[in-house]
């Protein structure tokens, strides 16, 4: 029986990353891959969305170019170009996973694999099954769409973020069950492709784990661009009525409506994927494997990592806790547990909303005295510039020494700022330094900064 | 004779950011400005090239739309709509400075003023002159851009930075003398609007102050646009030739050429503007006005900041200068010396470079012991997904403890990733922590993350 140091089941963002780490830390590896190599974040999430994101904003581009002073007259796109482009970004990715394995000399098996308590996993595959020995194994198994067993659901051909990122044709209409970071960023996709879409969110606000001037505020931009949101609203079932589809909703005050449409995706969140480790005797918290500081679960030696520990289901959050796992197994220092207010979260929406740290309700949940600054980027030359004037950023500094607790930001390209922020969290900034620091002029980045002195009561463009 | 703490002379970005300041540190203050509001940044640099390059990035996105699975079939552009949308975002951005001025009941005088050495202020404009006396003066009389006597200059019609942006035609052609900041910009704009542009530097390289790997980077993608690049060359002189123009060239080893072109811009650099202080008494280093280490002249009480007194020459160096000494004026703690180190540097072209803290050659010079690595965007997810995968970020690290000393970044939108790299150096943040901090994914920034664990032998996408 082939034996390993660690054999990792799983291998998207939090088993590929940890497999590397553990490689270069001198354990030999075994990483068992039930799925593509990627997992869901490279095949079916992160990098699909982004992808068909990008085509989305070319398409808004075009749209606008007449404010730029350029004239389009006549323009087409193909949802077939699109997902085949999509596909190839994918395979381009998937292969430097599969190069990166052979590099670090991880062993790839193709499988289920079901942990054992003494540590041994056992492969199904098409070719059999296959027994291997670890010393330490490290549980990254995921999660997939959670689909509610609704009245007739089953009779309609709904999508999930599985399956609409390999869509043949542009829905005139859509209904998307679900108004969080999922269904928010396939809204803003399918709006510039001109279907007719329409949110259903249960929650009082769209992105309602977020700070509410986020919520609201792309609550609005995203009304401007024509998408129907109906928050504090339910579905509760769906009918087939010929080629359409009935979506039967309840507001919150118990009021009923009815939308017609020809399509459904289903956003309404994700469940730990148990194939494999159900017959495990490890301790669950809820529906997610309970770990401790460490990543370690009720059994020793085995670890659990990523969207089956909870928390927040991210590929970096997976990352780092599997290189945290790692740091744990190989008997190292440093990379020590990271305290999960410095996980940034973004939502790649227009505009794109990015925070780190706690939000202002936290913050004083947890018995913080803050001080709050907001400056909005429409002020900002970058953002007058390039005509991207929606949004703001949002500064939560403790209110006697000012250290930064936590930063919002909604705008254009605002995913790419946010780690200026995670690193005065990271660092333990304060206020007063952002206003110390020198930002570029012109750019939007430069409204941080500009938080930081308004903070201080010695804003130049704000008070 | 009106009487102030403070008499700024010049309406910059490094005037009129002081002027706020001050008059928030319960200074009473006078601006006196011989330009428009908001200088050379807002009416002929800063904003008007960044205007003018978000329209070239439009149509970027135009005639690369085949890539993302959308057809084009026309598009055409008006540049008298492009400058004119340039005007209208500078009018825009200059009425909220008034509009700051007021609020913050700062005395704007518009005229041309000469500084005597007992502070007081003649201020000549067409309705006469007027006479104010200060407690304080400061410089901010910005720059204006070089022109060399060369043969044939003053027959030709040439452009400048101050010109360019209210051009009435594209021209079919264009040579620029100088491959500097402000010529790659305004080649990379003209380049997008179909002119063929040759650039004419006399260093050896592009961006001569830049880390020669951003000269090198940058040099091959530009060249892939099809714009010309003469290197190690000097313009040796002009003729007109019926509509054209002939520009004699002579390179660094004696052979002669000549390009024959319809417009030539003039961007060998800028030099400070000394209207109004060419009589007043203070000690000058070269071109420059000296000043200690509070911007103070040599004149006591007198304070001169930006573009007159050197060092780097850009809007955000100007604006923290002046903010310095404010706080020197106004006898307040904080917001001291800003070591040079830490200012950064972006330029705007197609890919983006941006950098802070020292080169690696300033490094090696200064006789720290230095690892550096590089990691390139082309593997970086997001880059991928969107297309974007020209560039690079460059870690440069004190060897022992991992301090960054120098980060250099080309690529898409860097110039707004660029803070979080300043944070690390404002906050004195390591390689390590670097390497432990989390980036959200997928974005490009988190390839200075990579960067770190790379330069700590542990990374993860690359080695």
């Amino acid at each position: 029986m082939k034996s390993y140091n660690l054999a990792i089941i799983g291998a998207g963002p939090g088993g590929y990353v940890a497999a590397i780490r553990a490689a270069k830390e001198g354990l030999s590896v075994a990483l068992v891959s039930g799925d593509d190599l990627g997992g869901t974040c490279l095949n079916r999430g992160c990098i699909p969305s982004k992808t068909m994101l990008k085509h989305a904003e070319v398409i808004e581009d075009i749209k606008g170019a007449k404010t730029y002073g350029i004239t389009v007259n006549d323009f087409s796109f193909s949802i077939k170009d699109m997902v085949g482009r999509k596909t190839k970004v994918v395979k381009t990715l998937k292969n430097g996973i599969k190069g990166l394995m052979k590099q670090n000399k991880i062993e790839v098996f193709s499988g289920i694999g079901s942990v054992q308590e003494d540590k041994t996993v056992i492969i199904a595959s098409n070719g059999g099954t296959e027994t291997i020995q670890a010393d330490n194994v490290m549980l990254a198994n995921g999660s997939k769409p959670l689909v509610p067993p609704l009245p007739g659901i089953d009779d309609i051909g709904y999508y999930t973020s599985d399956t609409i990122f390999d869509i043949e044709e542009v829905p005139a209409h859509m209904v998307i069950m679900g108004g969080g970071v999922i269904g928010l960023e396939i809204a803003c996709i399918f709006n510039s492709l001109d279907t007719k879409v329409e949110i259903v969110e249960m929650a009082d606000r769209i992105l309602p784990t977020e700070d509410p001037d986020a919520s609201d505020y792309l609550k609005r931009e995203l009304s401007k661009k024509g998408i129907g949101i109906q928050t504090g609203a339910k579905i509760t079932g769906f009918s087939k009525n010929g080629q359409k589809t009935t979506v039967d909703v309840e507001t919150s005050d118990g009021n009923k409506n009815t939308i017609e449409t020809d399509s459904v995706l289903v956003a309404v969140g994700r469940q730990p994927n148990l194939t494999g480790i159900d017959n495990l005797g490890v301790t669950f918290d809820g529906k997610f494997v309970k770990v401790d500081q460490n990543l370690q679960t009720s059994a020793a030696g085995i670890y659990a990592i990523g969207d089956l520990i909870g928390g927040y289901q991210f590929a970096h959050a997976a990352s780092d806790e599997g290189i945290r796992a790692v740091t744990h197994i190989a008997g190292k220092a440093g990379h020590g547990s990271q305290p999960e207010s410095t996980i940034p979260r973004c939502v790649y929406t227009f505009p794109e909303v990015a925070s780190v740290g706690m939000t202002e309700a936290q913050v004083k949940e947890k018995g913080y005295r803050v001080k709050t600054k907001k400056v909005d980027i429409a002020a900002n030359g970058k953002a007058i510039a390039a005509g991207e004037t929606s949004g703001f950023m949002k500064l939560i500094s403790e209110e006697k020494y000012g250290e930064v607790l936590g930063v919002v930001m909604v705008g254009a390209h605002v995913t790419e700022m946010i780690s200026q922020a995670t690193a005065y969290m990271h660092l333990e900034g304060t206020a007063e330094e952002l206003d110390s620091m020198v930002f570029p002029h012109p750019t939007v980045s430069e409204a941080l900064g500009e938080a930081g002195s308004v903070w201080l009561e010695k804003g130049i463009h704000y008070s």
